[in-house]
């Protein structure tokens, strides 16, 4: 089959997501990342409708892309105007990008009950929109929307409407599931009467709201489709556009059709979890082929199998998209998940049948007050040395006292303007014992100071050590604030990342538990 | 196109999810909310496998389902025993079911490398297995585990699987993608394949690990299997199972095939939502059909299409599915979303032009300091309460105070027996300004109990008001413990529940403000 050419829109449609507000310099970067992974086009947004999109294609300008090309995007020309004094046409033809979008109307409904105009007028917007970017030297995809909705109500018009595109010049016409409602067999008929009508190239664009966003691309792509719009992560408002993470390796790995290289592809998980993080949204371990748990094994069943077969329980080879084979520790795990598990982590201590045991009950006893490693490796990998009888931790907590103070100003209505965080820490290191205080941007960041103050003096290492990230659950939450709380922190030094449980009613002490672990397990690595 | 009949296995492949771990009275509540779903087999547990799901079981004699039948799960007999006097089998005999589901091999890999039996064997393990417990006057379904795998690679041994498990008398066989990496057209070939050599009633189980567990179901429903197997929310190991809360409307709404009554149907949000309550997962909002955002409108662009035809941007009508269409507050909002939210929350108060205006720059500047009404619609109603010049709160803050202290018992090394909170509040009710202090499990709890003591005296009924959530969340993830947080925190009086926001670089400041919101909104509505 033909290959296929990649439309990103996370950066315009991906951005409507609750939740999701993209600076201009996120957006330079996630475009970066974009190209990095073999986008042909990433669609950077609506400089007709927004000042933020106008500086953003501003400052692309200094982007240096090697696979991909900038789109702009915008609508058809106001109704009662004309093309060539269009402000949203006119931005569109001054974002200095070679290639640009519009979208129209493609359903009778649409046109008449949400736009109110005729429907000769609606085709003339599309027409004239089209011919005059092209005149201006641009390639134009024109997005029908509401293409699949309009077709099933009266497929006439909306055929007119992509034939209309076409003659008009467009370089492609993107067949739209605006709403998300189609299933496979409409989209397989509804593109192949558009196929039987008109030769320009098609591209699709679907939304999840049926949970079939994936699948209806994939289907587009058989019955002929040679663009594919989506997102990274399937970010998009409602349920989300389709999701490119899981129909690029859909294309290339299970349909066997030409869009990415190889190398591009193992960069998948990789720039799925940078647009997370940029969009700061913890990514979605459960989400195919990028997430965390997409190729974890918790049943002792399935370790079994893979330990005799490594794809026994995966459906392709993790490295392809750039992930890898996890074993979970958890309450549902046995003896055997614990040894794969110190195994895989090249632990060099012996973890023989009896040591697995009485670390698995002490892993139970862990989770059963709120623990959980799933997602904390680094407080697993501390249990197991701490069940050794030789263990000499590098340090160890005495005990830590917390206040917050909040002064309303007389004159103010609108908060704190004198919060006051501190701790006092005790801390023994070998024979001696440390009393530190420090003052914090919050009661968590006060401790954090407050035990590096005890610490840098014996281990002055510490100092490369950052806290980057730090998550609250909230356990058995019918119990509101008497709940067990679960803190997960990430710790870098700057070259790795781990992660650290603490678990509590008492969130600081939660957090103080998750800390000091971060920083033992460091010292640990260290030491030899 | 004949009825589907619907499977769940929430209760065991379900739980298999990271992070899920069912109780015996949670499998019980959720069995009863599924059969008020309307679905016809809940899959209740391995009795051959554990001791909680014999108990689960035995417990289960008392439910009274009025719609479903409760299976028991397991597998076939052991490779050198015999049938009659298998432990996992007499389990499932004794459960006290009417109906068992055994899972086998079907794939030539899979047994040679992971059962590492003879093929000949497996089959007989399948025959004699299915025999025993029709014996013992079960129905008897039988899982063809990795069958679409099998199939690829070897059709000829997988069909033959089928067609002795038929042979044995088994009243279905469920084609299983156990490891989710097939696509739409695989399953149909396979499904087209297995119907040309056997008549035997079929079932799909599919796994999501390719993002098409939705459409592979939907797909073999349409090549002709008239079971379909899935879990609520697709909670499942890796990335899930089928998620009936999208098949179920998939099959009804936008396949016309006969499965739930309209009346089940409108349970969907309610089930799916008390399923993850009860999994204590927070509801995925994003989610299709049952997601809080699932029908929700943030552009203004579209919120002008609805206001035009409700229909213009939903592809079914969410009350179908037991949801509703919501407009969502944000910084992407225009005054018209304003508009359309307040009158959507039935506010008295005349949000004219002006004020709308006033309005939304009041919830921009709070969004820059991290307060998001999305989710937090009690704090939304006071933010347009608190712009009418003439408004008159209830109490009003002065200032907290908080400690936290723990002291470590000399003799363990196990945490702070010994963790103390306590936290002193200052709050204003018309002219008087009460100065109280309170122990607390934790914190926020501390925080909580001093201010009610407060109110109490001016607010008897405040009594009835309970915390029942609380989450936070870490904004700017990358400045570790210095980043803004956000606290959104649910309340309930018994009869409904209420939302709020706190936002703060300090975590006890910012769960102060949520607290202090949840309650002046429920003194606001109590009033007249």
């Amino acid at each position: 089959m033909e290959p296929v050419k990649l439309y990103d829109t996370t950066l315009r449609d991906g951005a409507q997501r609750e939740g999701i507000s993209f600076s201009v310099v996120d957006k330079l970067h996630i475009a970066q990342k974009l190209d990095e992974l073999g986008i042909h086009y990433i669609e950077g947004g609506w400089p007709g409708s927004n000042p933020k999109d106008v500086e953003f294609f501003e400052r692309a300008r200094n982007l240096s892309l090697t696979n991909s090309a900038l789109v702009a995007f915008g609508s058809t020309r106001h109704p009662e105007g004309k093309a060539e004094t269009d402000a949203n046409l006119l931005a569109l033809a001054d974002a200095g990008v070679k290639v640009v979008t519009i979208v129209g109307k493609s359903s009778v409904q649409q046109v008449t009950q949400v736009l109110e105009i005729a429907l000769e007028e609606n085709l003339g917007m599309i027409a004239d929109s089209i011919r005059y970017l092209r005149s201006r030297g641009l390639t134009v995809f024109f997005d029908a929307e509401h293409f699949f909705d309009g077709y099933r109500a009266d497929p006439e018009y909306s055929l007119r409407v992509v034939i209309v595109a076409a003659e008009a010049g467009a370089d492609g016409v993107v067949l739209c599931d605006t709403n998300g409602g189609s299933i496979p067999e409409q989209i397989v008929t509804a593109v192949a009467a558009v196929k039987e009508r008109s030769s320009v190239p098609l591209g699709i664009h679907c939304h999840n709201d049926s949970e079939l966003a994936v699948a209806n691309s994939l289907a587009a792509v058989s019955a002929g489709v040679t663009q594919v719009q989506g997102t990274i992560n399937g970010y998009g408002e409602r349920c989300g556009n389709a999701n490119l993470c899981s129909i690029i390796p859909g294309l290339k790995l299970k349909m066997g059709i030409d869009c990415v290289s190889d190398e591009h592809l193992a960069k998948l998980t990789e720039v799925a979890h940078y647009v997370s993080e940029v969009a700061n949204l913890v990514p979605d371990p459960f989400t195919p082929y990028v997430g965390l748990s997409a190729f974890s094994h918790k049943g002792g069943l399935h370790v079994s199998g893979i330990e005799k077969w490594v794809d026994a329980y995966q459906h392709i080879d993790p490295a392809r998209v750039g992930s890898q084979q996890r074993v979970v520790v958890s309450e549902l795990s046995g003896k055997r998940n614990i040894i794969y598990k110190a195994r895989e982590m090249g632990l060099d201590i012996p973890v023989q049948g009896k040591e697995a045991q009485k670390l698995l009950e002490q892993v139970k006893q862990a989770e059963s007050r709120g623990f959980q490693y799933e997602g904390a490796e680094a407080s697993f990998e501390l249990l197991v040395h701490r069940a050794r009888p030789d263990y000499q931790p590098p340090f160890s907590l005495v005990d830590f006292m917390v206040v917050v103070e909040a002064k309303r100003r007389p004159s103010s209505r609108k908060g704190y303007e004198d919060t006051l965080s501190e701790a006092m820490v005790k801390v023994r290191v070998g024979k001696e014992v440390m009393h530190t205080a420090a003052e914090g941007n919050g009661p968590v960041n006060a401790l954090d100071q407050a035990l590096r103050k005890a610490l840098l003096q014996f281990y002055p290492s510490l100092a490369q050590v950052e806290l980057i990230d730090y998550k609250v659950r909230i356990l058995e939450e019918s119990v509101g604030t008497g709940s067990l709380v679960r803190v997960l922190i990430e710790l870098s030094d700057g070259v790795e990342e781990w992660q650290t449980v603490g678990s509590s009613t008492n969130i600081i002490e939660a957090s103080w538990l998750a800390l000091a672990d971060g920083l033992e397990y460091w010292l640990l690595k260290r030491k030899p």
